[in-house]
Order: structure tokens, then C-alpha cells, then sequence
């Protein structure tokens, strides 16, 4: 299990979304409250989006006492941040295991797991764009499904190439006698736009939030500090609430992909594409 | 806050010690129970001693999923192991900052905290023997509270040196107005006796337990595997109960040095002895 | 380029090998003479053997200044022992791409590279035997090398099933249009022959040296100090000699499989086999 | 022995300096050829700033095979930078002993050692202002010589602080009897003005230069695309020559301290400064 959070909006010091917060990613990092794990400590990252293009920082060390990253997040200013806290599900700890994943201007995180995954790993890699095949540094689940997204057309129609993915892994796993072959919540950009998925074949995915429109909840909260460094474009999609704000959450429906654009966000139904019409 | 253990017995493989037991010391490194801070994963380390002398193996990644440590564990047998998972109270995570720390064929490893350690620790360091002093590597207080029980004497008579360690912190701690100058439990050996101490100026010390006569408790829980891979003389001191057995664990009383040698076990009153008498 | 040596005789202190020879592969890390690249800083590891099975440490500093190598290898004592120390030709410095790699008893390390390993990696790895193809945890060559090895029988036959894994490495390169697709030498035991080869597809291979005769060495240098911890069953495939001693190394041939058991070792003649005939 | 170099000038993204010239820093971390030692893989640093105040980055990796470091150098802009990769000289490598050290605004990296250190050590930590005495983190000789120069008021008199730290180093090395108490390049910054010292008590310092006017040297190097890349203002001072243009690169005299401004420099004769007159 995992934790990450995803901010577009009015550009931020990384610090502001990583540290500022009451239950920021890097206190889930230590206590998550509502994930299956409360320890996040097998490794971090974050990306974003400046002049210079596409910057990744990831680490093996736990996020809590890392002084890169609090160093790094006091300098790093971006309109689009994805941020991830890791727990291993048994790959090791490496820095090529660490969320986000990069492609070309593309970023991708994961919390969930592809189950069984040794049993059909071999099936899935066979899946993946010859081509794309030698860029998979790691071992995880989460950087196959990730290429498996690309294989598919993640960066021309990001929702019908992450659900035909879903749809192989379901597929795969079925055929393997997996009950249920997937669970997860992922976020993936271009730099411009945000699509975050929630989905389990199971019906009960992992939690995923998004957050009500900042100038609503600075008019409810006017002395809220936290609300004062945000713009009222900002949007942000988290794992769980950053803080205790009544109202200030809501959370994402079972089998949605919510895409997020500077100061608007649309909730579309999500499910797996079937690759083949079972006759 | 950290998590420590001290077995002294019949050899055994440390991997019976870490990993086998219920609440394990890795577990607590993820889930202590009875600490302060639920999370110990700043660092690991233990210590052990065989033909070719005292052994140590210290690093600064959470033990949960360490593999040197798995492993090494696998391979290592030894009538004497010193075991610590670190939570660091804010000075770096590094590996000259992990326990045990290392003087010749002694070890020593410590939870707690020399309260407000960057108003005293200047005054304490000067306190350390001349000799002794560049042989300090880390910034912990842990490893300067070692060197100024090595330079009381802690070589010859530790009961005594600690005594006169902890004094010298009760001091330079009230002359700097520090209520409550020192928490502490601590295990040091030299690979044939074991100390450990519990005190704490406030006299509301960190937890520790020993265990009772493994034959006993052998009789009253025929069944219990971990308790067949432990001779009769197996002697364990730890922060908190490795498992549920009702009846297998005491508590330290507040206070007190308890000495262990292979079969034996003596409980001493302890406190700190004053350097120099108020008149 | 990496430097390796395997052992094989009486039970040796690891330290004995690797730190005390004049030309020790610690020094190699450094200091490299023979190979492309003097630096080897990438990461290091060592297998040995014991009552425990098979040991394995391994780790991404540099060797040089790793104090916990220093450590074990003070403490560890086997009568095989293969050591490395890495220098990457691209792929990630993480655990999982140090050598030795293991499966089940099996140990193996690499020198040398699988050329345009990108262009030929999927076709590779989609000859691995499916139930071994979860078991790849990095992304280097040497490791998916190993596993076409274990493929093609490795546990029952290693020269010709290390001469089936260089014939299909030699195969799909040419398929590829790569002029020359391996260069190698390479160790593999299964904790009591050793097996090494060199070879590359040029016939320049990296290079590769056995010891002569300890007893001969020891007429022949009566004062020197390392003969005289080495046994007369010692016997080590090094990549470049560990000192300076006339006469102590002879060099591996071309297109050779040293076959090393306690006190004797046999050279054979070693190429790719061809998995279809070309007709 | 380690290799340093620092930029002032107009803004210059940090991978200009660090990776595109043909001796930069990274090749010098593999590769040093003016040094006493040529790897440098016991970590490196880096210091910079920007609006956001001064940054840090520190790793106890090698720097050559860093995907961070690569990755921020990148991202990062500044009009003043400084960079060291490191060769320990016994010291343990570990983050607090990688350079630049800081301390509010100030940077500080250096090359070279105090002599018998472990000697002097106690007596050079007692010389520092017990204010300052709990912000040494490490155990590096130059770390604790930066904490002697602010002791004696390099944020208000850079050159005189450092002639009297350097003073006190050789008092106490002569009082412990080490022929030559110390060895050094230093530089130093408050974000605004340079200052780089080359001295050593032996009058045979580590090499040191610094550039010659950038616009000189377009007109004679008209196709030289680093040229391009550095504006008039560019002022580097560099432990060896970033590459071969003849003509590029003046030597900092023996005993010197260089004054660098954006677009000036000034050299003045540097040397000890003795605390008490020997009568």
C-alpha cells in the first residue's frame, strides 16, 4: 500500500503541499489513517513541470527524515506536482521501484497492487510495446501497468488506454484463477492535464479524495492558514484529506477517472475495456 | 524513541531472535506496541561476538525490509547479541549514528534521550577523556553517553561508571535548567556479562522486561515452537515482550541494573551518582 | 567492466581474499589495471558457503570504504567464496543489479556485457523459462544471462548449458545486425565445483587468471605472508592477478570452462553452442 | 582529497557546469588528473541560490552515476553555485560529512586536511564558539574548520576569520607536534561574493585556478559551444581546469585569497594569522 497526492493550479512551492498540511504526505508517510498500512517508509518521489521540462526526485530512504526532499521541496515551484509514498508489497526497495514513473513528458503513481503478480507478470510484460519493453527499470507492478497504459495509447486518450490495461490485467488475471486482479488508484499527466483513476476489480478500491473548490472553503474557514497558500484554481487528488476542514473533501465514486484542469475537474464513469469480445 | 534486545545464552542464530518470534524486534520496527513512537525506522544495527572477535553490522534503512540483514541473520550464531531499531529524536540518520556503538569488545546501545541534547552537549563532550574523545564518530547522545561511561570506568566496574555517567548528565542538565536531564534504558557488555539499566530522572522510565527460566515456562507451554529453539539458559533483556506467552516476562523494576551472565540473572538498585557532593 | 574472484579450498576468512592480497579486489575497486574501466564503484557482493547454506551480501557503495563489508568479511569463513565489484555500463546501481546473483544453491557473476542489450533484451528475456521469468529482479544482462543459463539446465549440466544460453545470446544478436554479441567471463557453483568461462563473440575477451600450485609458490617464496594463510587445496579464478608474484597467476585461454574442485581443476575447451542447426 | 569547483556570474542552469564540460566535475569524480588521488566517490554536494534562499543537495553516493544529481542540475538555476565531490580521507561517508556545509546563507566546501587530526581534534572543537558548537553534524576535519572561521567572524571579515582559523590550526598542530598542521583550498560564500583560499603549511598547496575573461576568450575560441553557454560575467574557480582551451585557466598563486565579485576578481596575499604573539 501506498499514499501520493496530486496538485495542478496556480504554481506552488513543493513544500507548501508536502510539509505545510496537517496530515501531509509526509506525516502519512510515518501514520496513514486510512490505508491498509499505516507505514509508508519503503521509499518516495515526486515529480513536476517547470521551463526546463519534466524533473523526477526519487529516493529509497523513508520521506520523513529525508533532507534532500525537504531541502528540494523549498525550491522547487510547479503549476502540476504528483507525489508518492511508498509501502512495498514484497519488490525491493530501489529507486527504480519508486513512484512516479517517467515517459517523455508523462508521469505516472500507483497505490493498489496487480494481484498474484509473479503468476502473471510473464503474460503482461509480453504485452508491452517491443519498443517500450527495455525502458521498464524495476521490478513493480505499478511501472508494467504503467507501460501497459502507453502500449495502449496513454498519451493520446489517456481513459480508454488505462481501461483497456485494466482490461488485459482482469483478463490475465482471470486466466490465471486470480479472484481479483487488480486494485488500485493511479494518477497520470501530460503535464497539462491530470487523470486519476479509482477502480478494484472488487468493488472496495483504495480511498481517493478531491478537494472542494478553495475560495468556497476560504469563505467558510477565513482564518485557515493552509487555505490562504492556495489559489482558487488549485486541485488537488489525494489518497486521504491533508486535514480535518469539514467539507473540504470529497471523496472520488468506486470506478471513476476524475480529469483535472487548471480550476475545473470532471468525474467520468471508468471501468475495464475487454480486449477481446468473449463469444 | 527506539526498540532495543540483549540475549545472552547457548548460541543461537540471530535470525531465531529477529525474525522468528511473535512481536520480533522487526515487527516493532514497524508496529511497536509499547513506545512512544510506533515507528522505528531510522536505522538498525547489532552486534554479536564469535571466535573472531565482536561483530557489528549497522545501517541506515528501515530493518523491515533490509535483505543484508535477512540474510546475515541466516548466518550468524552467537552466545551474545546486542540488537537496536532506531527512531531517531532529530539528529541524522546515519550510520555512525546507529546502535550498538563500539569500544574494543564493548557495545552499548540506548533508548531514550539526554534531554535537551544541543543545550549540554558541549559541556558533556568536554567531560569525555581526551583519549577517548576523537574516537566519537556520529552526533547522537546515545554514543556521547558511551564515552563518558567508558571514561568513568566503565571497563572496570560498569554499575559504578554508569552511575557516574548518569550523574554528570543530572548536573549539567539541572546547571542548564533541564527538569528532567534523563531518560534511559541501555544494554552494554563486553561479551561475556550483560548489564542493563533502567532509570529516568522524571522516574517514569522507557519500558523494559526480562524473561523468566525458558525450562519454566517450556512446562507450562509444551507446544510453543519458539520456545524449543531457546536453551535453559537463555537470558533475554528487551524493550518490549517478543510475544503474548502470559507469565514469560517481567518487567525491570524503575531503577534498577539488572547483570546477566549464561544461566543467571542479578537485579542491582540503580541511580546516578553525584561527582562532586553539594555541601 | 567488473572485477570478480571465486575461491575454492580449506575454509578461508573472507578477509584473507579480499583485503589482504597487495592487488586485493578492494584495491580493484579503486584501481583497476587490466580492465577498461580502473574505477569499479558501482556496488559489490559476495557469496559464500556454510551449515546454513548459501550466503549472500550485497551492496551499492562502493566497496572501498563500506564498513560493513570490512566487518563481515572479518567474520565470515567459507571454502568457496565469489566476490565482485561493479562497474555499470548503464543499468541502475541498486541491489538487485550486484553480483553474485543466486538461485536456489546456485551463485553467478558476470564480467563483460550482452552488446546493444536494449535491441536484444525482450527476445531474451521471452526465452526464459516461464516459471523462472518472476524470479528477475534488476535489469542488468548478467542477471537474465544467469537465468537463460538456469534455462537451459544449468543445475545439471553447467557447460553446456552456459554454452546453450551464449549460443542463443550469439543468435538473436546476429538476428539484431550486432557484430558481437557477448563478451564474458563468468563464475557459477553450486557450492562445491566452480565453473568458469571465458569467452566473447571478438575472441578478445576480458581477462582471466587461475593460480598456480600454492605448495609450488610456497618453495618458491618462503617469506611471503599471504601463501602462508592460503592452503594447498587454495584455489582462485581472479580477474586480474592479486599481486605481484613471478610465476603465481597463468592466464585462462580463449574460449575456456575451468572446472574447479578442492585441490584440482581441468581446463576445457568452451563456445556457443547453436540451438538450430543452420542449414 | 576531493575536487571542487564554484560559478558566480548571471544565472546558469547547474548542468552547464557540472556535466557538459570535457573535465567537469563529474568526469573529475571518476577521474581527477591533477589530484593526489583520482576517484572522488565518497560522495559530493552541491549549494545554490535563488529567490527561495540557499539549497542544498548532498549525497553519499558517487556523483558519476547519480540520477538525482543529474536530474536537479537540470532543474536548477542560479547565479551561484558550488560544487565539491569527495575522497574521504578516513572520515565515515555519510551525508553531514559531504560538503558544502552551511550555516544560514553561508556555504563553505574545502579541499585538502587538517594534519594528525585525530590529535588536534579536541582542541580545535574547544576553539569553537559553544553557540556554534552544536551545529557540528558531522566528524570531518573541514567541517569543524568552518566552525572555527565563523567562530572568528567570517560572516563580517571572510579573509581575517579564516587567517585567524587557519592560525589557530597551525598553533595547535605545532603544540602537538605535526611538521604541517594544514593543507587546503577553501571557498566560501554568503550568496553574493566569492571568497577562495589556496594555502598550505608546507607552501605545496592543492592545485587551484580560476578562469580568464569569458569574452577574451570567445574571440580566440570563436567555435567553442561551452563558451556560448557561460556569459562575460562568468567567474569559476576550480580545483583543476574543466578542460583543455590553452590559454583559459591562471593558476591561483600559493598563499593567495581570490575576491570574486560578478565580473571582477581580485587576488590578495592570504596567510595565517597568529592569535597570540609568540614573545
Amino acid at each position: 500500500m501506498c499514499r501520493w497526492m496530486a496538485y495542478t493550479g496556480s504554481p506552488v512551492l513543493v513544500e507548501d503541499l508536502l510539509y505545510v498540511p496537517a496530515n501531509s504526505l509526509i506525516v502519512q508517510s510515518l501514520h496513514a489513517r486510512l490505508g491498509v498500512e499505516p507505514t509508508n517508509g519503503d521509499g518516495f518521489g515526486f515529480g513536476w513541470y517547470d521551463g526546463d521540462g519534466t524533473g523526477l526526485f526519487r529516493s529509497t530512504e523513508p520521506a520523513w527524515n529525508d533532507r534532500n526532499l525537504r531541502e528540494l521541496s523549498g525550491h522547487v515551484r510547479s503549476p502540476l506536482v504528483l507525489a508518492h509514498v511508498r509501502a512495498s508489497t514484497g519488490t525491493p526497495v530501489q529507486q527504480t521501484n519508486c513512484h512516479p514513473f517517467r515517459h517523455g513528458r508523462w508521469l505516472w503513481m500507483h497505490n493498489g497492487a496487480i494481484t498474484s503478480f509473479r503468476a502473471v507478470k510473464r503474460d503482461l510484460a509480453l504485452a508491452v510495446d517491443p519498443e517500450l519493453f527495455p525502458d521498464i527499470e524495476g521490478s513493480t507492478d505499478s511501472e508494467l501497468f504503467f507501460h501497459l497504459a502507453l502500449t495502449f495509447g496513454l498519451e493520446a486518450d489517456p481513459p480508454t488506454a488505462v481501461a483497456r490495461a485494466v482490461g488485459l490485467i482482469e483478463e490475465v488475471g482471470q486466466r490465471h484463477g486470480v479472484p481479483f486482479p487488480i486494485q488500485m488508484t493511479v494518477a497520470t499527466t501530460d503535464g497539462e492535464t491530470l487523470w486519476a483513476f479509482r477502480y478494484s476489480s472488487e468493488g472496495r478500491s483504495r480511498s481517493l479524495f478531491h478537494n472542494v473548490d478553495v475560495s468556497t472553503l476560504r469563505a467558510q474557514y477565513p482564518d485557515n492558514p493552509v487555505l490562504h497558500r492556495l489559489a482558487d484554481d488549485a486541485r488537488l487528488v489525494v489518497s486521504e484529506p491533508l486535514g480535518e476542514l469539514q467539507g473540504a473533501w470529497r471523496e472520488v465514486p468506486e470506478s471513476t477517472c476524475v480529469v483535472v484542469r487548471p480550476g475545473s475537474e470532471e468525474l467520468l464513469p471508468f471501468g475495464p475495456s475487454l480486449l477481446q469480445p468473449t463469444s
